[in-house]
């Protein structure tokens, strides 16, 4: 593929740069296709289907968005503080701060069930391509299109379930070039075991996220029950005692959130121009407010600071993608490779008849969707999230209602039956509402309608009700009853009359604005989605034609693989190494005063003395990474974990469009510090029996 | 005058809810037409033409944007820490920072002199409307009216400066309705006398700023010099030991920046929905680029604290501006009072011949204002401020050699020879320049660019050369030489000729851009400004004629008198008092966990057991008053310093656009606070003698 071949290129003189020593590569690889060949060629290594098949059932996909692994026979999950931090939120209190504090079980009965966390291990994949495009009729409106997918989805994904007890999603791959069904075993019953403090999980914080050097022990242990008991698993992780070296083969398995690699030129131009202004105001907008929220007090800067974090490490990854897309070099080598494949289409009639057209229905597509986009946005997306759970709740259970009632395959996607329980673990969620936190974001999201429509628009003159944004969003959420679980059961107990007879203010809210936000997201399904697919389709089997099936599509949030050496990277005159240790932490520490985001936590300014200063702490390796692999395992040849993915480097961002191996690299915390931290700062010694033991 | 008859029955209705007690008053008054009578009605006060000169001449503008007053006969200028920060800033270095530490002058020989701050002292004012007004044909078009009237304004500027030596501004006030001429006495030879720590100045940070209770003492002292001494000058304002008592009648002499609280509901929804999300945005974005590049080190903190502050103080501002904007009773409010002025206009045919279309006019100037605002934005306003002082100084450098060749009537106003002196303060200014945060800002301003008109706009295909945002910014300012004074001096002094054979990267970047800038410059100034002006004309002689002359236009930073009562107010359910005192500063620091921003400085930790915990430390008044107020003394009746302005409560902030007398307070710094403060913390018994010596 002609994006792949220019990557190549790029690579290639990169390499050369760096004397011929990068051998990065490139790609998110499905494990059902994955590059056993390329592998074997560069580093000799032949890894079977069995050690595929073992890491794929050893890998979780946490639902909150991030990866996980398990790391011993009784369903220990290993992934990063970061990715569990959503979760122990939920579990602290204004007297007990797990997140500030860390929380460390010293027996499995200490261990603190999640309320809401959903974790899936993928057991089998299968191609469903011919199926679904039988179902759809090329021929047909978009509409019809559109239409006809969703039944046929909506019916492979609940017969299978029917059939395996396994859930069910068919994902999307290449933009709409193939579909595969994917089954998981989905567990519910997840308990925190290990979490370390922030202070050194994340240490750094903002001005170090994404860069490196970096001193993070971004980790926390979960445990998987079943019936009461810990998870009985025959696949797992074992554990390397001495990690990886310099130059060394990582293999990473994770979960990859989302890439835009194949879009078009004119589509990576509706990024840069349209889509993403507005995403970088809107992650301003809430950056800003969060942090004036979190100004006010301890209490308020504790249940704000998940969000707050993500927020900041929105906006800092979407800050590099814009970099990328307003880079016109880069966008002209785009536009380079998608003439090439362009002309090979052109000089081939019956190419250029199948698929000739696929470019300018994407831009068509995109047309549409700058259209649409400032009242899809200020209706807070396709899924009407205006702001905050209880108001999530309220859309919920409204549609819930009103979705119930149809036909499987008729539903809005998120409420098919397959659907179902995922959305029931959320929507009758026992985790803590914070009112004050519900008001500011409720507020926001209505601040948000004013300025994207218009004071006169009627949405927002039916939202706001005669009175401000913030005044409003006070009396909406003081008014409801749904921060209680009971009441939202016996809401989504008495179906479409419980909704229509609802004095709720917030269900009365989300009625006002349900039919306006159903017709701009039909728009978007009809006139952006589905024409996109089937113009994406056209480009994919394009571009499989011209360069052959051994591609990879962007990704998904589904497990794939990733691979490249333990390699640090140029930057300017400087080299930059791949390893840290714990020396570098107490260094860092000094060097910035000791105040926060840099000040090393109690327990570790405690265990200096006993911790050997040289061990690897942090390091670098070319995988190709993107959000969603936080929390991925990084594994040797041997299938043995050697570190935990927890970050990108700053160059790794704009990897979400386009991928270059002189620069992107993937950051882990070492296996050794992981270990070590454990013993000699914890004193969590069984933990790392566990762990250890499990390797022996 | 409807908008303020709707206003006082706001404040009636509020002083029901506060028992009668309220006796606020609205305006920002002119010292020309000052509201004596009012005042003796009200508070049995006769306040003389002389008090009012006598308090003019004490009263001092500081051009970057903040109010002062002299407090000793020797030229002493005491103003807030926080519109000092600016000069202090750039006395400052990475070994030396006195915003942190603060500074204390034991002598004249220690002050400091600041390299380009300039202050004025109004020394008369003249109504010129019948002469600009009879220089501009109202039916000609508007594009010869605006010249008619640029030509005519520059005329009286140098005419005034001629005759009488003293800097001369004509100010337009009712937006339109009258031009008046401020003529001011100049200075620049202006020295650090005493700033405390930004740490007590700014005690509580961004959380507590626009709120109350407050301790900060937010006060520095500068010193006028003329020919080598301090100036010896026969006005100044005494100090009260005794301050104000609760109820007392505070007056405030200073220069609110800005208010638009006479535009037309049209141009109040054109702010809502157009101006402020723009405005937002960028505040948004600079709020969260400073901060990540604060984030960096100690020394980025220090260098980025100015224009950090100023963006969170803006942001701030803004929101509740935005705020008042978004609620749809304020705005009814406003529709139904002009309403009724309309009414009144269109029932008599002589007034609906003569402003009848005025409300329309406004309107349609709006709906072009709309239009060119995301390319007059993305091109940094009129002036072509893109980001950063470098490239301002080349953009000077350019257009100064272009206007300079124009007779002075034809040029762009900032221009114009009675503007000169200003002008080249700044730009030949040795303050330092940062390339870091020169980088930080220009890349910011090429990245808006991009974001407002989009990759292919010929501008920014121009503005990047092929590049990045950001590697383009990087070498934009390590290729230009105009950091160096001598270099400016050397391309001024060379004219049209120095520029267009310069090779100066940013005097060429300039250059690509001018044609565009200047071509919506004119669009806006032409089709929205001269349009503007002349209907604001007609709404302000109408509202003249049904109301009368007795009213107050809205702030054009330059001298006006607020005056009510020190008072607390309502909130909800709680009442807050006006006063704080030393006592709650180490209170509320204790209960804020002693950390930044809450933390009490060393001296105030070591000065405690002596200071006098009683003491009055911050009050509020019910005095109108807006940001550029910042720095006004407050006196009483008297003509006595009892307090020192230095913010508003949150609810002043929609004071932009409506005044509510029940809620919006002045916040001020205490006199007996001011002079502990410098005697026990400070041990500055001299500068408090001078201070209390002059008022003895």
């Amino acid at each position: 593929m002609k994006t792949n071949a220019l990557l190549s290129c790029a690579a290639t003189a990169a390499s050369l740069l760096l004397g011929g020593s990068s051998r990065a590569e490139e790609g998110m690889w499905l494990f059902n296709r994955p590059p056993v060949a390329a592998i074997q060629a560069k580093y000799g290594i032949e890894l079977s289907p069995q050690w595929f098949e073992h890491v794929q059932r050893s890998c979780v996909r946490l639902q909150n968005g991030g990866s996980g692994s398990l790391v011993s026979p009784r369903g220990l999950l290993m992934t990063n503080q970061h990715v569990g931090s959503d979760a122990i939120e939920k579990l602290s209190t204004a007297q007990r701060d797990l997140l500030k504090d860390g929380f460390f079980a010293r027996s499995l009965e200490e261990e603190i069930p999640c309320p809401d966390l959903e974790v899936n291990l993928l057991w089998s994949i299968e191609d469903v391509t011919p199926r679904v495009n039988a179902a759809v009729d090329a021929g047909a409106s978009l509409a019809e299109q559109n239409a006809a997918r969703r039944r046929v989805l909506a019916e492979i994904e609940k017969e299978s379930e029917a059939k395996t007890g396994l859930k069910s999603q068919v994902v999307t791959l290449w933009q709409g070039g193939r579909y595969h069904l994917y089954r998981f075993e989905r567990h519910t019953d997840v308990r925190l075991v290990m979490v370390p403090e922030k202070g050194i999980a994340f240490f750094g914080g903002d001005p170090d996220n994404f860069e490196f050097p970096r001193y993070c022990l971004d980790m926390c242990f979960f445990r998987i029950w079943k019936d009461g008991k810990p998870l009985e698993n025959e696949h797992f992780l074992r554990w390397s005692r001495n990690g990886a070296t310099d130059g060394e083969l990582v293999l990473v398995a994770g979960h990859p959130g989302r890439t835009e690699r194949l879009n078009t030129h004119a589509h990576l131009e509706f990024m840069r121009d349209v889509q993403y202004p507005m995403l970088m105001r809107s992650l301003w907008r809430r950056e800003v407010q969060l942090a004036t929220f979190s100004g006010r007090g301890e209490e308020q800067r504790r249940i704000a600071e998940g969000d707050y974090f993500g927020i900041q490490n929105s906006r800092k990854a979407r800050t590099g993608i814009l970099a990328g897309l307003q880079d016109p070099g880069l966008l002209a080598k785009k536009l380079a490779a998608e003439a090439e494949l362009r002309q090979a289409v052109a000089a081939n009639p019956d190419w250029q008849r199948q698929w000739g057209d696929g470019w300018e229905q994407v831009e068509a597509a995109k047309r549409v969707h700058a259209e649409l986009l400032p009242r899809l946005t200020a209706l807070g997306g396709t899924g009407l999230n205006l702001g905050g759970t209880l108001f999530s709740v309220a859309k919920d259970l409204v549609r819930l209602a009103e979705e119930s009632a149809k036909a499987d395959g008729e539903r809005l996607a998120e409420y098919s039956d397959a659907r179902r329980p995922s959305l029931e673990l959320a929507l009758f969620s026992p985790a803590p509402v914070y009112p004050e936190l519900e008001i500011e974001k409720l507020a926001a999201g209505l601040q948000n309608m004013v300025e994207l429509l218009g004071g006169k628009d009627p949405a927002v003159i039916a939202a706001l009700a005669g009175k401000s944004p913030r005044a409003r969003a006070e009396e909406l959420v003081r008014g409801s009853g749904l921060a209680d679980v009971a009441v939202r059961r016996r809401v989504a107990a008495g179906g479409r009359d419980a909704i229509t007879s609802s004095a709720d203010p917030l269900i009365q809210l989300v009625r006002a604005l349900d039919a306006d936000s159903r017709a701009v997201r039909k728009r978007f399904e009809e006139e952006v989605d589905a024409r996109e697919k089937a113009a994406y389709a056209k480009i994919a089997a394009a571009t499989f034609a011209k360069y052959g099936e051994d591609q990879y599509p962007d990704a998904t949030f589904t497990l794939r693989l990733s691979y490249g050496p333990v390699q640090g990277w140029r930057e300017g005159d400087r080299t930059v190494h791949p390893f840290t240790n714990f020396a570098g932490l107490y260094a860092r520490a000094a060097e910035r005063g000791n105040t926060y985001p840099f000040r090393v936590p109690e327990r570790w300014e405690a265990a200096k003395p006993k911790l050997n200063p040289n061990t690897p702490f942090n390091f670098t390796a070319a995988c190709d990474i993107i959000g969603g692999n936080s929390g991925s395992p990084g594994v040797n040849a041997a299938g043995e974990v050697v570190g935990l993915v927890f970050d990108g480097n700053i160059h790794s961002l704009p990897g979400n469009i386009v991928y270059d191996g002189a620069l992107n690299r993937a950051v882990f915390v070492d296996s050794r510090a992981m270990l070590e931290a454990l013993r000699v700062v914890y004193g969590m010694q069984s933990l790392a029996d566990e762990i250890v033991g499990a390797g022996s």
